[in-house]
């Protein structure tokens, strides 16, 4: 392979280089002064991206450890969580709530579609004894986007329960207030569109969020979120974290910072702009009714004839470019562009490029 | 700071520079042939270095993770387990036991010393209803060795329960032969003696074990371990993983193999001695046993009259050079030398030099 591999990826995505290179320094101990100026200083940064005061933890696992960690600390044996679900990550919530002993109650919307405020309050209003509602910001299964995440959050912590969101596929990407939109726990990962490597999953945790998590019982000690707390006061994490991934996460919110966060939100959504558009002129339609599509996530059906998997096979095999398919049931119905990221206007136009390229190769086959 | 840390810790240890750059190259998706080829590979040297024909595993996690997925896989409600109890990672195993429903017995050594195979089968002989032993084969926090594993495992099997091993701070570093000594469940980690950056945790299933996990009852996500069979299979991860790690560990692992594994575990071995050595010479006597010390974590306790945060912060303050001092009750007690992974024998004379003179500056205060 002579090209280096280009990520269009719903993560991981395009890591920089100054980013990559940042993993190669040298290690210190993690219970020494070095690290623990980088970590706060790498958690403080969190906070602001995030827009949030509230406690926010670094975990080493993938996104769905946070996941995990955001239900086994708030769900109790038989409490019921409502879920919207319009795809494979709201699907994941539920079954996640369901091995920890919850009773997840599911909202469910055909695939390309997504919960509105009025669906939730009509739910929530039915169902007096919710605990919470656990909701994925962005599915990235269909590429669904949740726009009424503010009025849903706002409504349901009025009605007294906790607000939970899976943000992975969106955080850094889209708007996302932590606090203004009083989200109670929030997971997102670093390989998505802050554009640094995997293996880093972070956590906010609201003040409402501690109050119940003091009385649930305790069935977690990796994920353990007292214990985050406790040792986030040193700034610390109570079991080796994966340093070298630090190094990359801090050079890469720092690259975000110089460019300018409210400008590097911006990009995506221009950028998913114009990839709507271009799709749209070569005939493929985006798969998500307009209301929910995300600009993270940009997920179309090929023109007629034409098979997502052709379409990512042949990008993959001969430019060295990743696309991917749909996920389970959309295997076949989709292709799916991650928009994440440090992916300049150019790399756009490239991809455009190309598609029409592949489409139109396998139009005249 | 100008000379790179030099870590003498108990892990993370140091990094060598192609090790270290490996993490840099482009991300690959992991659900594409580059991954899963470079996975596979990973995966079977690992196997060939725990000499396994079980299947292994690697979690993107710190390798208390491993640790939780050994316990929350194995252990059901109310199980009996024995852990022989001497030092805080043993008692982390009871802990993280208890979390998850099961009852540790504990068999509880003075820090120092450890058990002998007379004990646990004394143990096994009163307890008859034991579902596993689990037992830390290193515990790091005294630098104490179970010498006498192989044949603990062996009795305990013949005895029909399940043999549960955290190897993490000796494994690379030290004999450790899973499929010979009958080991059912064996959890291990990057940053120890594979001289690799945290992040990585690895787990070996027997098929003995496998038949208990069918049973489990299932209270685990991100640490399912069925999970990890099934895409295993595939040569992926059920999750995203650290993929910058992971070419990292694929690096270490082929230095270790260049060098010669034997070789390689030799020279933990010749470095202990030469640091037991010149620490007697100069009155630091080694706070463990004879029969249990550690090739991988040497722990003294300085000459009279001089503290261990005196040494510490002093090696650490003034030739960035870190070592650790012991935990809990041991904080004032012992210095710990971690000796583990890719550290030369000019970096233990220096060691030693560094210490003779900071123990000297001491004494004559």
């Amino acid at each position: 392979m002579i090209m280096d591999p280009l990520l269009f990826l719903p993560g991981p995505t395009y890591v920089p280089h100054n980013v990559r290179i940042a993993q190669a320094k040298p290690l210190v101990g993690h219970r020494t002064k070095h690290f623990r100026s980088i970590y706060r200083e790498t958690v403080d940064l969190l906070k602001d991206l995030m827009y949030t005061e509230n406690d926010v933890f670094i975990l080493t696992s993938s996104g769905t450890g946070a996941v995990e960690a955001m239900i086994v600390n708030i769900v109790n044996e038989g409490d019921k969580i409502l879920v919207p679900v319009f795809g494979a990550f709201s699907e994941r919530l539920c079954e996640i709530i369901r091995i920890f002993g919850g009773t997840p109650i599911p909202l469910r919307y055909e695939y390309g579609k997504g919960p509105t405020y009025e669906d939730v309050k009509e739910a929530i209003e039915k169902n007096d004894d919710l605990k919470a509602i656990a909701i994925v910001y962005n599915d990235t299964s269909p590429g669904v986007t949740v726009r009424d995440l503010p009025k849903i959050a706002e409504y349901s912590k009025n009605e007294g329960i906790l607000v939970l969101v899976d943000a992975i596929s969106i955080f850094g990407g889209d708007k996302l207030l932590v606090d203004e939109w009083k989200i109670d726990v929030l997971v997102a990962a670093s390989q998505k569109c802050l554009a640094s490597p995997p293996g880093l999953a972070f956590i906010s945790v609201s003040n409402d969020a501690w109050n119940v998590i003091k009385s649930t019982k305790k069935r977690a000690y990796y994920f353990d979120l007292e214990k985050y707390r406790q040792f986030d006061r040193k700034n610390e994490t109570p079991f080796t974290p994966a340093i070298s991934l630090l190094y990359a996460l801090n050079e890469s919110i720092k690259t975000i910072m110089d460019i300018g966060y409210s400008e590097w939100i911006r990009n995506h959504e221009k950028r998913a702009n114009i990839i709507y558009e271009e799709l749209h002129k070569m005939g493929a339609e985006p798969f998500v009714e307009k209301d929910f599509r995300s600009n993270t996530i940009i997920s179309f059906a090929p023109p007629k004839g034409i098979k997502p998997s052709y379409v990512v096979d042949i990008m993959a095999s001969k430019y060295n470019v990743y696309l991917a398919r749909g996920m389970g049931p959309l295997s076949e119905k989709i292709v799916r562009v991650g928009n994440m990221g440090y992916i300049g206007i150019r790399e756009i136009r490239l991809l455009i490029e190309l598609l029409s390229e592949v489409m139109g190769i396998s139009k005249s086959r």
